[in-house]
């Protein structure tokens, strides 16, 4: 019945046993299919001939030193198949298998779970090449071969997808092992490992919901108390016999269906099952989270068993080439002797370090660091790789490309540069950009953080290491920073309010809000210690406490944050920053002299060669810039005229500003604000040392700097500037907003209040003539925000013309004296639609992607979090919009931006300043459209400069390496 | 120097007197930057000839039964000096004059107010033709041409702009006029006339700020004191003479310069102030409001004078070739024997109505019936024209295309029809289709309007008139409406949960919002009189009290509104529905018998015949759902899910399923939303009879049906569904969002909570089943909301499909036998932009404009009414993007998803549903846009029909009429 599936004739051979079994409806359906199908018209004899040389072939062998595919194919093969291939091909030790591609599994799905026609019978062949170079035969009852049925995607997705080892063991088969090896153990619970896999995988056989014991487990058990052992390999001959028994009669009953006894029934149950995992929940989850499409399909690897669990001259393991943490050029790595390949992974046995294989098989070890270097020199990459000794004899059954830390990533590549294994581009095409922000975050010490007791976990939002007390508001945090504490600031979300704190902070973490939420984009912007939405914790803000995991810390408690991967522990852990930070923002000695340190500052000058995208910096002030300009910003790409109205009283005049009923009482306050607002700007200058600035003017909703006030606030704001505290109340009232994040905001505000443009223009300006006159050039770049129709930004640049002509004329200069530009940021669709005529106004555009994903998207960045999740799972998103850019809806956007300002002025300077900008996809993305410069926060400059650069070389066509 | 200006040399006869006023200034600035230009190059004869040859005419002349314009160059001559033109072709007694070209005005303002270099020359010999067709001679002390200047743009802007007469007259001419005229109190007050107008408008002499009297106004009475009279007509030649001498006093006082005796300088400063007068703030909200682009420009009429004011055979009048406001064909007009045109705008004197000349003049009143003939039948339109008489002789001052109500409008084109004047698709562009919806609305007894005490005014946001008494609460309005009362609704502010409220009542007042609010929106959609933000008024809920006008009425107090024009009104003021309402809606036979009914039809079959977009209705129940097919509905383009919501205590299952925390919860509460559901979607498809509908699943957020309880609704609530009142609090605040509108709404529901959708779907399609057992088609077309990405939709098409396969099994049905679509609303940019993406899972598009404006502009439909208003100021916008479709920029969207969609499926049926459906400009827009329909409010749906028959005919490039 398989065999008309696979369109062939039926034989006695493969349709005895097979009749029920469920795994097989897939094939009465095809069956049906087929019959229900037209005779095909006729083709004339060489037709035919062509068609049939040229048929897909859907198998690829490797074994015995050969492979019909190479390590290039990992599309088709995936990327196990493609390596075994390869590795095959230079003459290392691999069990001879064959490689069913992944078009196989795209038919398979995109043909109601059926499969081409010609692959029953590749199959049969490639297993009758397997045969030859294993010297066993599949189903033989002399000298059986077993096989194993493993996934193996394009990209790989440890533990995401089913595998099935020792195959084509059944009663008879079983017998003739034990002979054949003399070994009886070996043989009987090989067979009840096969039928516990099958069983559960293949069968689907399980625990029962709400059934708390594996049922396999639960006759093992049986066994061990019967034969009075405690362990698995305490069980013989007698006990296994009893087990494999009982398995059998557990499936019978549970399933409703033999196990098939037949070997290549279980083979195509086993393959079968594998694409079908393809499909499972835990795999979909894996791919919405890693970006991995699924049309790809996996390949399905069938291969010889070879085994490690034969004896003492047996044994199994997995390794690194280079050390994957640290990047250090030693052979790293684990093993067991006398074990199969899961017993490593399943931790019931300790492991020991690649090392000791000297003393217990040197043999062995010899080899394997012969393979070692053959394997660094050929795929010029570090290699993570399994194998297994049978009776002495090496056997490599995986090679992959390693992963690595970002700290690996960079020590590894520029390593390889040195040692001629690659080029200085393939180094930059081959570290992670993202990786790139964990050389500058502090770090734990890894020993003394394992044995901290951990009390919740969140989302990694801001990479680094952080301890502190905890205090639960940003007045305390500040407080307590000023007496020279380390602070922890917990808080269930954060709110601009908050920010002074936050500074004050050594780490934030928050109990609400995803990666995306305010507290998030803050620490990332200011580089600080983040761990947010730890939705198991709980605050007390009455009683000043945070609970979670059955601790509660009371105010001023010790608390450590692991940034990285989002741990949160009770207590201290000692941290430093990292020796980049040491060099280049602390200047120290120490850090300058690592090797870190220097290589990083080795691939940054690299990829500044290659970039053509400008890189700039989101800062708000003189420190943050000077600090941007160390990691390499070539100017200001946003600076937000509001971020400086949260420091000290400021907050006081704004409020008296937008409470002001009238263009008097604005203006006495307004001229508070520009006071301030020109010493800010003053230090911006001069820390920009001559660089470039692009300051946008006021932006957010009025009511974001009154709304949160309480009563206390609102009656203390009533005695200093004389208005009564119902007035306030009135008056806030009226500014509330439905939908505040498409209201009254941006340009909406200058043209309401044109005065509130003027003064903002009127510091800048009298800013860059104070820094002007001490010899430093300024070039502000004055840009309106939230401009829809080319008329809001003609109107704003009248009133900045304006304002400018006026300080000009009261500062006796020139128009050569005191230069400006005007231009606009690209954030609301309509914008981005008819940039042709906004750009009729404008000197330059920046795109602001945070609000044109808002919009484009309908999507608030605020209150899209409950959601995106489900969105995710669901793969409607790959990633956050708000932190990778939508590039097929947004991007277009960005495209018709680009477009229409050029067309209008074919030299328009274009940038991007939204959270994309130090996104390295989406960095990428503006390369590709032609922007002349990104912009992004301080810390994520790096990430910008290195992305820009790959940007580059992905262009000319290159891959992180021409092999693997 | 004025002459140095208009590039010739000056003479001394013009630069006598002008030496030093302020409306020179720019001459000066003319000649500086004339005097800085090179030496053009020199060009060879021929060439220099053709040039000349074709060198712009600014100037046109008319009078004397000829005239260089004629009627169709409005756009060039204004609307004024084409038509002047044009009468003076067809032989009609116009004073001589000319027309200064709208491009001059362009020039102008493009050239820092300047004049091309050969405008004055065209002037002069235009003078000079006018003096000899008047047989008079400007600034000639024998016999004096007077001038009047006046302004005319391509379109009326009544009042917007300045105008001079009696211009041409100084202290010598002035006595000659006496002695030539015999009349030297009518020279004498026609030259304070002058200095007054001239004063005011070109020198500027005003009244200062805080000055409560108008100077020269304090001088008449000064005059009138003196004479002991108290008319100003009482004045004598001696008072006259005082007034003159005190008025150039005040002049030169004021201004610092002397009045200029000389005319052609009268002439060139009255022509600046006319073009200056086009960028006055009265002009640029005018044009605003009414969508007059700037670049139009003005064009500036100079005509002789005739005067009204010489005695008892003189007179001026007004009229219009037909009642403008019923439309029935009388000659329609008043007249004042010895005035001036402005005394009868001024309403000093009444006017006496037309008929009544056959006795006081009765020659001129022959004349001008004869006049009103030949224009009728030459402009075939109604036409609203102006007259003088002087001295027996009737003089046409003016005629332009008459304002008409929408009444009048329907009227006058069909009879026009009738008598051969005009073809059908003619009158159907005539009809401003607009200005239909005036044909549905109740109607006041227009005396007693008069008569009744106004005490507030707003935006008439629902046409029609309503009386009855006020109640300030849903529930309270709802009760008094169940005793039968008339009810007036009376809200600050109205929100979804008023619907029942608004529903009972005649007619809603509230006091805050525009155009756009939520009580607009919904009184259009049910056809309510509605008059929205009369800011002036105050409500108080405490004492149940509205104030306006200094009067304070109490609940149950009787009060009118008249939402043609926006008046509120004290008492009660007998009205009745529309004849069109008593005869299609009603089946009244009086009604059936009225003239506008039978002509409404008959209109309405002649669009039906035109059109090519169908015509669909947004409604939400049976009753709404019948009064549109009335109207001529042909389905549904969109029924709400949620506005099934709020009825009766449906509110609380909705609360209850909102509300659970997990998924039997909600799906209990469901059972009881299907039960309801189920119940109105039978009566919706029982009502529509076959026609399709298109059905949206649940777009708001949650937050909107419980974010309005107080906390007795919650302790209610609390009993009725089990939940402690704190447990619905904290939840309540856990969906609350910052930006709804971006938030968990719409198919994102759907798919967090995809039983939501299958609830909605099941009762769909359950009343389709029970609607089409009992011999009816059902065409339910599913609707899937906010969709931005193509795999939203796919993911909810599945829940669809896979429910009805579940519904169809449960009821036993075929494929064949309960059939439906699935589509979606396009309202999300990324939709649009990605529409070939989207249309592969879709079987129709509905355009959701209201959404797609508020993203698209990233501009909240709730919150930009509060600065609307300064951006219609500022010409940034022409109209409410919320109300017009803003074309340029939302309609590229609009355009970007039609051809993506059709894209992938070529004849993809694509609708609108937005409000804008029922908007005409927007509709011809659709009908560009190859749209298959509109669907709008059951009221719209003429002015749709209309406006879709209008767009066929302007395709084809028809227009209103050939001449005019």
């Amino acid at each position: 019945m398989l065999i008309i599936l696979l369109g062939k004739k039926a034989t006695s051979k493969t349709s005895l046993t097979i009749s029920k079994t469920s795994y097989h409806k897939v094939f009465m359906a095809k069956k049906k299919i087929a019959s229900k199908k037209a005779t095909p018209k006729k083709k004339s004899p060489a037709r035919k001939k062509i068609n049939k040389r040229k048929a897909k072939q859907h198998v690829y062998f490797f074994g015995g030193n050969k492979a019909d595919g190479d390590g290039s194919q990992k599309a088709l093969l995936g990327g196990k198949g493609a390596n075994l291939s390869e590795m095959s091909r230079i003459g290392l030790p691999v069990p001879a298998g064959m490689a069913i591609t992944t078009e196989v599994c795209t038919y398979y799905y995109a043909n109601k779970k059926t499969y081409p026609k010609t692959l029953d019978n590749e199959i049969k062949t490639n297993i009758a090449k397997i045969e030859k170079v294993m010297g066993k035969k599949f189903g033989d009852l002399k000298n059986p071969l077993l096989l194993s049925v493993r996934s193996g995607a394009r990209e790989s997705m440890p533990g995401m997808m089913d595998t099935i080892l020792n195959l084509g063991i059944n009663d008879e088969i079983v017998e003739s092992l034990s002979a054949k090896t003399g070994n009886s153990k070996f043989a009987w619970d090989s067979y009840r490992r096969f039928l516990q896999m099958y069983g559960s995988v293949v069968m689907g056989v399980d625990a029962h919901e709400g059934e708390h014991h594996d049922p396999y487990e639960v006759i093992l058990d049986k066994a061990k108390a019967k034969a009075k052992v405690t362990d698995d390999s305490g069980l013989e001959e007698s006990d296994l016999r009893w087990v494999v028994a009982e398995f059998k009669k557990l499936i019978k009953k549970r399933s409703g269906e033999a196990f098939p006894e037949d070997p290549m029934a279980q083979l195509y149950g086993s393959i079968n099952a594998v694409f079908n995992s393809w499909n499972n929940d835990r795999a979909k989850v894996y791919r919405a989270k890693y970006g991995i499409p699924a049309e790809w399909g996996t390949a399905v690897n069938v291969q010889a068993m070879v085994f490690g669990n034969t004896g003492k001259t047996s044994g199994t393991g997995v390794a690194f080439t280079r050390d994957p943490a640290t990047g250090e050029n030693v052979f790293y790595g684990e093993y067991l002797i006398d074990a199969q390949g899961e017993d490593v992974v399943a931790g019931v046995r300790t492991p020991k370090p690649i090392a000791k294989m000297v003393k217990d098989l040197p043999k062995s070890h010899r080899e394997l660091l012969k393979v070692r270097k053959i394997l660094e020199k050929h795929f010029r990459d570090v290699q993570d790789v399994e194998f297994t000794i049978e009776e002495g004899k090496l056997w490599m059954l995986q090679t992959r490309n390693g992963k690595r830390t970002g700290f690996a990533a960079v020590n590894i590549a520029l390593d390889m540069v040195k040692e001629r294994l690659i080029t200085r581009n393939e180094a930059i095409l081959r570290i992670p950009a993202e990786d790139l922000s964990h050389l500058l975050a502090p770090i734990f010490d890894l020993a003394t953080e394992r044995k901290a007791t951990k009390i919740g976990s969140g989302l990694p939002a801001g990479p680094g290491a952080a301890s502190g007390k905890i205090y639960f508001s940003a007045e305390d945090s500040v407080k307590a920073a000023s007496k020279g504490e380390s602070v922890i600031l917990v808080r269930q979300a954060t709110s601009p309010e908050d920010l002074r704190g936050m500074i004050a902070a050594d780490g934030i973490l928050t109990t609400e809000g995803g990666a995306s939420s305010h507290a998030a984009l803050v620490a990332r912007q200011m580089g600080k210690v983040c761990v947010c939405g730890a939705h198991g914790m709980t605050i007390d803000y009455g009683k000043k406490t945070l609970s979670g995991n059955g601790e509660t810390l009371k105010e001023g408690d010790a608390l450590s944050l692991n940034g990285f991967v989002g741990n949160v522990y009770k207590g201290t852990i000692k941290s430093s920053p990292s020796q980049v930070i040491q060099g280049l923002i602390e200047n120290k000695a120490a850090g300058k002299r690592s090797d870190t340190y220097k290589k990083f500052m080795e691939l940054m000058s690299w990829t500044d060669k290659l970039r053509k995208l400008g890189v700039r910096t989101n800062s708000d002030t003189p420190e943050q810039v000077e600090q941007a300009i160390k990691f390499g910003a070539e100017g200001i790409g946003l600076t937000r005229a509001e971020h400086m109205f949260f420091e000290g009283n400021r907050i006081d005049s704004v409020r008296e500003m937008i409470l002001a009923d009238d263009d008097a009482g604005r203006a006495k306050a307004l001229t508070k604000i520009k006071k301030f607002m020109k010493k800010d700007f003053i230090g911006i200058f001069k820390s920009l040392a001559g660089r470039p600035a692009t300051i946008r003017l006021l932006d957010p909703p009025l009511h974001e700097f009154i709304g949160t006030m309480d009563a206390v606030q609102k009656k203390d704001l009533s005695k200093k500037i004389g208005m009564s505290a119902s007035a306030i109340t009135k008056r806030v009232h009226a500014l509330h907003e439905e939908n505040p994040m498409l209201g009254h905001r941006g340009c909406r505000l200058g043209i309401s209040y044109p005065a509130v443009t003027a003064t903002q223009v009127e510091a800048i300006l009298e800013a860059a003539a104070v820094v002007q006159a001490k010899g430093t050039k300024v070039l502000p770049e004055i840009m309106v925000p939230l401009v829809a129709y080319a008329r809001e930004l003609e109107l704003q640049k009248q009133v900045i013309d304006e304002t400018a002509a006026s300080v000009r004329k009261k500062l006796g200069l020139k128009k050569s004296q005191l230069k400006y530009t005007v231009g606009t940021m690209i954030e609301i669709p309509r914008a981005a639609i008819t940039a042709d005529k906004v750009a009729e106004h404008a000197e330059f555009f920046s795109f602001g992607t945070n609000d044109l994903t808002q919009t484009g998207l309908g999507l608030s960045r605020d209150d899209s979090s409950s959601f995106l999740p489900t969105y995710q799972d669901a793969e409607v998103l790959s990633n956050n919009p708000f932190a990778g850019l939508d590039q097929e809806g947004v991007g277009q956007l960005v495209e018709m931006g680009v477009r229409g300002g050029r067309s209008t002025k074919p030299n328009l300077k274009i940038g991007i300043c939204g959270e994309h900008g130090g996104d390295s996809d989406s960095v990428k993305f503006f390369h590709r459209t032609g922007l002349n410069y990104v912009s992004c926060s301080p810390f994520r400059i790096p990430v910008a400069r290195l992305a820009a650069a790959q940007a580059v070389l992905e262009e000319r066509g290159q891959s992180r390496s021409e092999i693997s």
